[in-house]
């Protein structure tokens, strides 16, 4: 089959890679679309160590169940479009996390197209069955590859109580700033958005978000505006730094973006402001499925551009051109 | 008066130092003890930049009340012991913080002995007849003195929901930690301290505190064992990057110490293992008040020297030392 590698020639799409097999209990999934996300380009920088195919948001279909029998509830996803949780855990039953089913932090966790596992960038995947939820009719293909990206912004609303007197503000106007943006204005309150691309502040202002550029908003907080909440999605350790300077008393800081560099920080603001830093990565998928599903999220404008799979490296080299959205490989 | 006075000279015991004049709705004080905490120390060091008389932990007796008419639910405070919260808010209709009652967020606000008043090292001090709170015969002068700091450790209960189900670990067994680890233990969740000296640790054993090193929590750690809850009290920047090495996916710290220097931190750790990090100053007087007055606490032993007041800059040279817990000063 065909699938982009990254190895230590770098990227290259090969034509003839083996196909993945499940095991016992996984599905065999054939890839329709995936999405580019930052993750995969830092693992070109080095970041995880991954070596193996990339790719971790996609939509595809269900074509084989290993070990169907013993599964039964699952057989109604055969030949139906899914999208899948990337973290495949231990299930162990000596291991706390997966009891618990905290499933995202299971210590021997696997990650798709990340850590253990080849991943979406190629026409079949595999998944454990646990992982597969059923995309219904109503959520086109380039809205479920979304589907991943937009759970882990709900995740936010798992881990902070969002509330509608709420001021929140997006650090980032990049793919990950508009969905945690458009999530966060589900709740009623008002959402702000600082960046540095116009193209990109218009799409959030379409959706009601008030844009600013960092030196307005400092202005405003200076003039004595408050800010609630603060999610952090630049991607740079300056973000954190920031926010700790723009977040009111008392107020929150979700981070969203790795920085993988070490980062200088004025810790006691935290302290005498009485900062909440969350830290939040991986999140539910239901809820971003009825999201997408009730028309509450608009993910369309946030596709930059789309790519035949046969030119994914290209697709790569233009995912990392700035101002780029998410792009998207088509593999079938 | 007498005053301990920390100006360009440095630090000077006083003798005739202007009484302070409460202004109107405020009260004048007459300490009878006062505690030398960090904070002071570091005062000594530059932290702030404030010059004047230091000091912010105390039990005193209320000698008069500056416009006791209009304030007549105030008055059975006359002749009565009080400990008083240590900032000075505006209290202005126009302050947001202030019209919340978060009074300790207020942007204008003053604090005893730190910013913008002066302090309890004296004869006498003056505070806002709010500020105050009764202190009742169960309670003796050297247990008041505590309740500041003892009040910022219930502050932890008022921001994180704490479980009985909770294994917690303190960082550090200085004052802080000691009274940090023995607010976690009214849980009745595991609590864990570690710390460099013996004697110190010999004092949380005796409250049902497991205590251990570093290196031996490390061990249990990298084992399996999981920290849900850990409050970092050393005061050092390491502390911070240790806590994070330490919680357990999806844990809590809880930042108490005020560190001065910036500091290189693992941001990505707080991510992907969806950790929060809350800061956490000053916190509820009443709450701390009950659990001295219920023996729920017990802060006798965190005295290492009471000095008189005359030899209160010896009393500033014994509070560098390591090893030390409280120092008292008595007054009166
Ligand atoms: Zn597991
Ligand atoms: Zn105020």
């Amino acid at each position: 089959m065909r699938a982009l590698v990254y190895g230590a020639q770098g990227l290259a799409l090969e034509h003839d890679h083996p196909q993945p097999q499940p095991g016992e209990g996984e599905a065999l999934i054939r890839i329709m679309q995936a999405g580019i996300c930052n993750t995969d380009l830092e693992i070109t920088r080095g970041y995880k160590g991954f070596q193996g195919v990339l790719g971790h948001e996609f939509v595809g279909v269900v074509e084989a169940i290993q070990g169907l029998d013993a599964r039964g509830q699952y057989s109604h996803l055969l030949g139906q479009r899914v999208v899948g949780e990337i973290n495949i855990p231990c299930r162990g039953a000596q291991c706390w996390y997966c009891r618990q089913g905290i499933y995202s932090h299971c210590p021997r966790r696997a990650a798709l197209g990340i850590v253990g596992r080849d991943g979406a960038f190629a026409d079949y995947l595999t998944l454990p069955v646990e992982n597969l939820h059923l995309v219904s009719d109503e959520v086109c293909d380039e809205e479920a590859v979304f589907v991943e990206p937009l759970a882990a912004n709900f995740e936010m609303l798992e881990q902070v109580h969002i509330t509608p007197g709420m001021r929140m503000l997006v650090l980032g106007d990049g793919k990950m700033g508009q969905l945690a943006a458009q999530v966060l204005a589900l709740s009623g309150g008002e959402v702000w958005m600082t960046g540095k691309h116009e193209e990109k502040l218009a799409l959030a202002r379409k959706r009601g978000i008030v844009t600013q550029t960092v030196a307005e908003t400092e202005r405003l907080v200076q003039e004595g505006e408050r800010l609630d909440l603060l999610v952090e999605c630049t991607g740079s350790e300056q973000g954190l730094d920031m926010a700790l300077r723009l977040v009111r008393p008392r107020g929150t800081i979700v981070l969203k973006s790795t920085v993988a560099e070490k980062g200088a920080l004025d810790l006691s603001r935290i302290v005498v402001n009485e900062i909440r830093v969350q830290g939040s990565r991986c999140g539910p998928f239901e809820p971003a499925l009825r999201a997408l599903r009730q028309k509450h999220i608009d993910v369309g404008p946030l596709v930059s551009v789309r790519y035949a799979f046969e030119d994914a490296v290209e697709a790569f080299r233009q995912a990392e051109q700035k101002g780029m959205l998410k792009i998207l490989l088509k593999m079938h």
